[in-house]
């Protein structure tokens, strides 16, 4: 009974997870409070008390998946290597792991930002969000020598989301890129990230 | 009567448009056949009558995208300049276009492109279409060198990919990139994709 206590997570974790398995397997059609209680295993109104509103239901389920994304990433003070093999080497890992293992989150997080561009008070939680990546990939684009690091992270995220889309949903959905692909296809993106013509 | 009869498109590109518009506005959620039948001005049926199954409407939407988005292209063969030059061009004006007069169809598209990755008849309409854009994409690349256009070419629809998700949906929301930018960012991605190591 301790046992089942301890190692059950605390509900509104067990409800945001329940939220973003729902989403990424049915899309935002197939998430309701009720389908959320079901999914989790609590009872009925369990998801309601915890979120009243649809938008409050949403709000909660992006900010685990961020939480669950950042928990990922490691201080790069404390990794080996240049900067730019640092930078390549996170950036690879970090889209491999989208691509595998957290693959019900990048895709649960593309549905979210879709509703986003459709609900203002769910766009402030995105882009709130969104600016950790930005401002961990500028500082690391800083390091590599960027000119213009804020611009060159945009410009880096903007493609890692090519990345993530196609291989989920897009043209390139059933055969995603290997971990080999990556690594090769990151390198190559920040030469030309990093390479200014004078 | 003779003028609003020739100016009026026919029944089903009214209801292909109508339910695009609706999925770019109100997610997939907000797609349902009475719906359609409201926003397209058509008495409650018509589209049931023209596609009978939310799987019928959804392949009406996305193959009226494609013909849509394919509409603007342009035979390679009559464009000027070199290989590199008109790759550059079709890219950068394409993302443009898409992210302007276009938005609502890429917005639908992303959308739709999620539900395929759920529904595997749309899958295969999907994919059909994204072939096309891949075999321009590869023709061209081939013209410019490429030892593997087709690789080559995923790569740079999953680029492209980013650009259009990135600034529709993502973090880019709200501020996307100007058409200079595009440039400039298609020409250094060009570059580095073209550039081969040896």
């Amino acid at each position: 009974m301790i046992g089942r206590m301890t190692s059950q997570p605390p509900r509104p974790t067990l409800i945001a997870d329940a939220a973003i398995a729902l989403i990424a397997e049915r899309g935002l059609r197939g998430l309701t409070h009720r389908a959320v209680d079901e999914a989790a295993g609590l009872p009925t109104g369990s998801t309601s008390n915890l979120a009243r509103t649809r938008a409050a239901l949403l709000e909660l389920a992006l900010t685990r998946i961020a939480e669950l994304e950042s928990a990922g990433f490691l201080d790069p003070a404390l990794m080996p290597g240049s900067p730019r093999e640092l930078l390549a080497q996170v950036a690879a890992d970090g889209l491999h792991q989208a691509l595998t293992s957290g693959r019900t989150l990048t895709v649960a997080r593309i549905e979210l930002a879709l509703e986003a561009a459709r609900r203002p008070e769910l766009r402030d939680v995105y882009d709130r969000l969104g600016a950790r990546f930005l401002d961990v990939a500028a500082l690391l684009l800083a390091r590599c020598g960027s000119p213009e690091p804020a611009a060159d992270a945009r410009r880096l995220i903007r493609w890692c989301d090519g990345v993530l889309f196609n291989a989920t949903a897009g043209s390139g959905h059933g055969h995603p890129p290997t971990s080999a692909e990556l690594q090769d296809d990151v390198a190559r993106y920040l030469t030309a990230l990093l390479a200014r013509p004078e």
